[in-house]
C-alpha cells in the first residue's frame, strides 16, 4: 500500500483525505488542531504531530486556508521542507496567491523536491463525492495526476508555471463573484418592479444560464437564504483580495473585481463574514430600500 | 386563414414574420424601408404602406429598434392606434424601456385595445429556428400565446404589468453584459500570466459555467473575433442605458450595470459601435497592455 502525507483536515481536507484512504493510500495526516487528526486516525488513517512527519511519506498533499498557513506548514519549524526527501513531491491544493505558489515552487526546487499547484473548485459535498474540478500546474504535475484523479471528476492542465493553476482558480472565483453581484442587482431591480425573484432566477437558470453557478446560486440569491454557508463570505473577500493582488502584479486592471471586492468588504463590515458569500446580495437589496 | 399584421422586418423581425407565415398566418407586413416589405411580399406575404394597415388585421406584432421607433409606429400619423379595431391586440416584441411599455399599455387600453409586451432572447439565427425565449406580460397576454408559441421555444409569464417583461428582458441583457466584462477581465489576467485564453474558456464553459452564454461568448472572447456582429455593440450600450434608466426609476442602484455601460460607451468611443458587443473585451485587453 502506498503511503502519502496529508496536511489540513478542514471542511475540504477531511473528505479529500478520506477519499485518498478509499483509493487505497495509507494516509499520514497532520492538522493544526490535533483532535481532528486523532478522529481521522480512529477511522483508519494515521495522525502525525508535525507537517514534516506527513512529508516523510515522500509525497504530501496540503489543503490549508491561506498563504500564511501554507508558508507556515512548508517553511516553519517542523515543516514540509524538513521532512520531504530528495525527489519528494508536495501537491499544494489550497487557494493561495500565484506569487506564493511561485516562490514555494522555487523553494521546493532548491530542496530537490517538486511542488505542484492543484487548487480545486467545489464545496465540501463535492469533495466528499469526488466531484471536484481541479486545475494543476508545475513541472512535476504528471506525478500528481493519480492522486488528483482520486479526488475529483476532472483535472485541467495549465503547464509548468506553479502560479498558473492559482491564477485560473482565482479567475474562476472572480467569475462566480461577478455572477453573484450581477444576479443580486438584476433580482433587486425585478423585485422593485413587483416581479418575483424566483421567477426571474428560474427563467435564466433554465435558458441562457443553465449551468451550476447560476442554477445553484440563483436559487440562493432568489430565496435569500445565506446560512449555513457553503463558502464563507469572509473567505470570498480574501479570494477577491488575491485576485486584485494578482491583477496588480500582472498589470491587468479589473474594475469588476474591484467592485465585488468592495461589496464583500462592505458585507463583512455589516457583520456578514460568516454568511455564505452569496449574502453579498443583502447589501444590494438594502441599497434598493428592500431591506431595513 | 387568420390574418395578422407585422411591423419591422429587420434582422430579427424578418425571420419572425416568415415563421408566422409558416405557422399558417396571412401576414400583412409594414417596414419603414419599403424594399424589405416588398421582398417579403414576393415570398408569399403582403406588403402594406402604413402601420395602421398592418394593425387593421386586428392583431399586430411589432419588432422595432427602440422606444422612439415604437412610439412612432404606434402613435405617429398612420400608426397602429389609428388602425387597430376595438378589442384589437398589439404584441410588442421590441426591447424597450419598461416606462414606454407601461405608457403604451395605458394608451392602448384607452383605445379599447390590448398591449402585450413580449421581448425575446436570441439572435437572428435563433429567431429563424424558432428557438427564441420569450418573456410576456400585460393583461391580455393569454391571447398572444399562440402567436408567441409559433415564434419561440419557450414563453415565460410575468403577469399583468406591461412593463414587467421588459424589466426581465433588460435584466437578462445586463446579466450577459456582466458576464462578458467578467470573462474579459479574467481572460486578460490569465493571458498576462502566460495562460492561453482558450484553455481558460474551455475549463469554465465545460464545468461551473456550462451554459449557452459562457460557452458561446467564452469562445468569442477567447478568440477575440468580434466581427461580423451577432448583436451590435452600439445596441448593447443602448440596452445598458435602458437598464440604468429602469434602475433609476426603480430606486435600485446597479453599480455593475454602470460599469458595463461605461465600458460599452468607451468602446463606442474607440470606434467599435459595429462590432459584436463582446468586443467590449478589447478595451479590457488594451488597459492591460495586451493590445496597442
Amino acid at each position: 500500500m502506498t503511503t502519502i502525507g496529508f496536511i489540513g483536515l478542514g471542511s475540504m481536507g477531511l473528505p479529500m483525505a478520506t477519499n485518498l484512504r478509499g483509493a487505497g493510500y495509507e494516509v499520514l495526516a497532520f492538522n493544526r488542531t490535533r483532535e481532528k487528526a486523532q478522529a481521522f486516525a480512529k477511522e483508519g488513517g494515521w495522525a502525525v504531530d508535525r507537517p514534516r512527519d506527513a512529508a516523510g511519506a515522500g509525497v504530501v498533499v496540503s489543503m490549508v486556508s491561506n498563504d500564511r498557513a501554507l508558508e507556515e506548514i512548508v517553511e516553519g519549524s517542523g515543516g514540509v521542507l524538513e521532512g520531504l526527501p530528495q525527489g519528494g513531491l508536495h501537491v499544494s491544493m489550497s487557494t493561495v496567491s500565484p506569487a506564493a505558489a511561485r516562490r514555494l515552487g522555487a523553494t521546493h526546487a532548491e530542496h530537490g523536491c517538486g511542488y505542484v499547484a492543484a487548487p480545486v473548485f467545489g464545496r465540501p459535498e463535492a469533495a466528499a463525492a469526488r466531484k471536484l474540478w481541479i486545475c494543476s500546474s508545475g513541472a512535476e504535475r504528471g506525478r500528481a495526476r493519480p492522486i488528483l484523479d482520486a479526488l475529483g471528476q476532472g483535472v485541467f492542465d495549465f503547464g509548468e508555471d506553479p502560479g498558473a493553476a492559482n491564477v485560473v482558480k482565482l479567475s474562476g472565483n472572480f467569475l462566480i463573484a461577478a455572477a453573484l453581484e450581477a444576479m443580486a442587482e438584476a433580482f433587486a431591480l425585478c423585485e422593485k418592479n413587483g416581479i418575483a425573484r424566483a421567477a426571474v432566477a428560474s427563467l435564466f437558470s433554465s435558458t441562457l444560464f443553465a449551468c451550476p453557478v447560476y442554477k445553484n446560486y440563483g436559487d440562493v440569491v432568489a430565496a435569500q437564504r445565506y446560512s449555513p454557508p457553503g463558502f464563507r463570505l469572509a473567505l470570498g473577500a480574501k479570494d477577491m483580495a488575491l485576485v486584485l493582488g494578482a491583477a496588480h502584479e500582472s498589470g491587468a486592471p479589473m474594475p469588476a473585481a474591484s467592485l465585488v471586492h468592495d461589496r464583500l468588504l462592505a458585507s463583512v463590515g455589516r457583520g456578514r463574514a460568516d454568511l455564505d458569500w452569496a449574502g453579498l446580495a443583502l447589501a444590494v437589496s438594502e441599497d434598493a430600500g428592500l431591506r431595513r
